[in-house]
């Protein structure tokens, strides 16, 4: 049975979480899934993160994309690097449907914004052929709207779900995973789709993986940051790069063909916190990734995909043992 | 009747043209369009550059990316950027239209890659919805197929054609333009898909142009510079910085909405020039950009497209003056 | 006789100037000069800009670098990037006494913040080594603290003054340039150290140059850019990009050995202007450059110096004559 | 008495050292040092790396910088991102001495090329202002050509010497620390200046530190990378970054006031390995940053210094206990 880490007496950092445990922590933040698991050659599917703010008519909310490899193909980043807002809910999905993705999601924002002859839509992706027929492209319109149009506020699905259903990462099945933190001043919530190579650790603590030789090295991991902190454009990019800095915490090897990208908003538009101040913000980013990390592999179960690929959920009880002995 | 710029006696910069005056003269650089011209709300289309070494299997070339303003929705950049190459043709087309462009552009990759689950399109665009109905989002894969099937090593079609459709540019209509120079170790080749705002300079001297309220200001310009001089990707993004330095020289503003971007790539796999030999490779390419933009204009013809708006083709008489008095 | 060429009657651009058309239009924004000509070896000196908040105890203002050409040893870069702040009045000065600068502007920041114990200097360069024996890195402390200390309100001189005492651009002698543009929301100001190749334009007319073999083509220009706008350090970087794409309007050739950049920076603590309504301040941006960029060479003067090089100032009849084409 | 990490029996990572364990295992790279400590005020000094073919007349090797956290005074980064290559020996020293540094370092380049008129220094600097009057800014020319001209390529001397004599990280006194690994193909070397917050992580397991309330968070950490590979500069770019993720496997809080910077350079100009065979590099990088790393913690002794500020050295059973738990 699925657990969350914390389920699993595995408690990362120091701050305490928000009542979910989630980025829906953050006022006005849902998230939907669609999955696509048809028991044999395809296990993939969309995960959108829907800001309310941005799910009306048009507007706009302070961001940043940092870069950790570039080797992936995120859309929507060098607007966001120049104007420092995000326009669009952002949607994840595997590698070879992000271009569709983005062309559903456009479809979404026409029909609220009557107006718009220009968008930024921003998706995010990583590559799940291991599990899945990724040349099959199997994401359409329909399923990117789905998983817009079942956003919720309540504690998303975590694990083989959505964008996560197909992806592994440190050598065993994983997939979706959140977590949040929470500050006097504010909370930061976190949602990746994790797949990654590397050797697991748990609270510093590596963990024995199975031989993994079949699958290629680096894939891409995801990570998206949201908080209700008052953060201009360039400070949620120091946000982000921490978030991907907290990928060594759970034993990431930072792998050469691994897209890794962190995106970051802040649902408050206005005001702007002072940079001596953003301790605290960076140390909840990455707690909050690491317990991120951890959730989607503990939450994920053991899948056999295309071309009777198997991967393996990590065993709960060697993540006990070994958070035991950190 | 449409002219090449130097037809009508305006030669911009000192270095000798190729044969074609074209980023054809680039040898293994081919060039294809799709036209969409429906005489009424539709006028876009698809522009494909397409280097021989990435139209077999897979293959790589050095190229970069450079931001002018990053008011736009390059698909493609973070993985040049990290990586160094070009891993596809370039295609460009209509901003809402893109996704569909770079999914497509997959389609043609996929069928000569049967191995490949992971690639990185490139595609640009620009915003031709003064002239075109571009929320109908046209573009069809067949439209993007038809494009990279059709490209030739001849001297592309300009003006109203492909990508440059419906653009505008300076208040004037303006399109696709190309051009080339040559210099004892190689050739610089540019073509461009012109698309922005300012005041119509010809080799420095102004030209008045119409009033052109109606369309807001800046839109996007995309550059695409070829050489086959052995350049490495850094050296390449200090080439198309110098690209859209040009921008200048034909009267652009600059403005905050234009998303302004060009890409260069070396058709060279190995070897590299000393950066103290690149300015005479600048030279070439800013001489390029600069013709190139100009035929953009004295290439295309008024259109009247959608909702009825019309944008003249910049009067002959007018270029020639100017170039008389500068 | 030196004169400022709108004296000469050019206008570059549209928009009105300030009182004194110059950097020290912006409210709080004053500007120092030493200068050292011995009338032979010697021909270099040191310009101070000094915003008031950052000339009493330790402030901060917004900010912002854009590096057209990195080939320069500018001072302070990376810390400007990360936190978006300007801790300290800029300096300009000779290429192999930046470090001196620094220091020296160190001591000065020193002495009234007793508290502090990191310091972030900025500090521009450009190569006067034609005119002036650069190796002998002639500017002391005293040098340093003599132009923060004579820093005033009024019209800097112009010219073959402070850090221009000993540079060139386009083929003739240059110098220091100021100018400035008023718009209904607020000021913009600049002042240019001017040191670098092309073909001179004015009003985008060529201006024949005397030939130059003997000094290496580029050298490096530094644009200082402030505001009274209220401009986050993104948007500053917007701005300090236009800075650089201005160069091209007098006839820049960015070549490869030329160090450019500019920095932007607002005296405007708090606040933030939309991004929709940056296009009159790239605007107000670009004619301040052109227009600081021809001051700094009609105010220049014939100059002899190191090893009898001779710089000639540019005959103001040809500035007139090019004008009257345009 | 102060031991090498290894020697506690603490080995981080799985691929061999080089001979010395070192980054003088590079061929052709050696290391000095000059230390300043008078028992009292003063705890600082100069480090200096020096790539014999930089050290005869003007030469240079493809180099690049990673910025994780831009608050700090590195000096040469804007042409080290344009040129790709590094002109200079790498000098580390102190934040308020990081000037006099690099005019000290262009006294030994002039001398040894006397036609130079343009040179770029790389100094990086940490603050050591906790044990060192930094404010009196100590650092001579003579301490730095002492420190370049005492370099030799033998095993380095790590812990309170040459730059690190006053810093202190993750609550213990820390210093200069240096490692290296070896591949089929080739070297990396890694030296460290460490001076940053967090909790110490010995092989991922966390070490209880003294209170240290008295120290404002973070400083800044210096990290050099060399390796004998052939590599190109956006290559080494990659490599750099993997040197600052590598900071969190001991224990970095990647703190918002630290500048944290990381410099790669190839002693191999010419070639370039295919980035598929980039993974070891980036493994063997991390393995030596987190071995450098805690050498120069094992390897400091306590001290005593200005203002009669202690900062203590990590108890040796605290670490091997920890890597027993591990």
């Amino acid at each position: 049975m699925q657990k969350r880490v914390r389920e699993l007496g595995v408690v990362p950092g120091h701050l305490p979480t928000g009542p979910l445990n989630a980025i829906t922590d953050v006022p006005g933040v849902r998230v939907g899934h669609t999955t696509l698991d048809d028991g044999a050659d395809l296990h993939t599917g969309v995960t959108a993160i829907v800001p309310d703010a941005l799910a009306g008519d048009r507007s706009e909310l302070p961001a940043a994309v940092a870069v950790g490899n570039g080797y992936g193909k995120l859309v929507g980043s060098t607007q966001v690097d120049e104007l420092g807002v995000l326009e669009t809910p952002i949607v994840l999905t595997a590698t070879l449907s992000v271009f569709r993705a983005a062309d559903a999601l456009l479809t979404w924002l026409l029909d609220r914004d009557p107006a718009a002859v220009s968008l930024n839509p921003v998706v995010g992706e990583t590559n799940d052929s291991f599990l899945s027929d990724i040349r099959r492209r199997p994401i359409t319109e329909q399923h990117v709207l789905a998983a817009l149009g079942n956003a919720t506020a309540g504690l998303p699905d975590e694990g083989c779900v959505g964008a996560g259903t197909g992806t592994s990462a440190l050598g065993f099945k994983a997939g979706i995973g959140t977590s949040s933190r929470v500050m006097a001043t504010g909370v930061v919530g976190v949602l990746v789709q994790a797949n990654f190579s590397g050797v697991l650790r748990v609270l510093g603590t590596p963990v024995e993986a199975p031989p993994s030789d079949r699958e290629p090295a680096g894939n891409s991991c995801m990570i998206v940051v949201g908080t209700d902190l008052p953060l201009e454009s360039r400070q949620l990019s120091r946000v982000a790069r921490r978030a991907i800095f907290a990928m060594g915490s759970v034993g990431s090897d930072y792998a050469p063909g691994s897209g890794d990208y962190a995106i970051a908003f802040s649902t408050s538009p206005g005001g702007r916190l002072p940079d001596k101040q953003l301790k605290p913000v960076f140390q909840a980013t990455m707690e909050s990734v690491e317990e991120a990390l951890l959730n989607s592999l503990t939450m994920a179960r053991t899948v056999t995909g295309y071309r009777g690929n198997t991967r393996h959920a990590v065993p709960h009880d060697l993540v006990r043992a070994a958070a035991r002995r950190g």
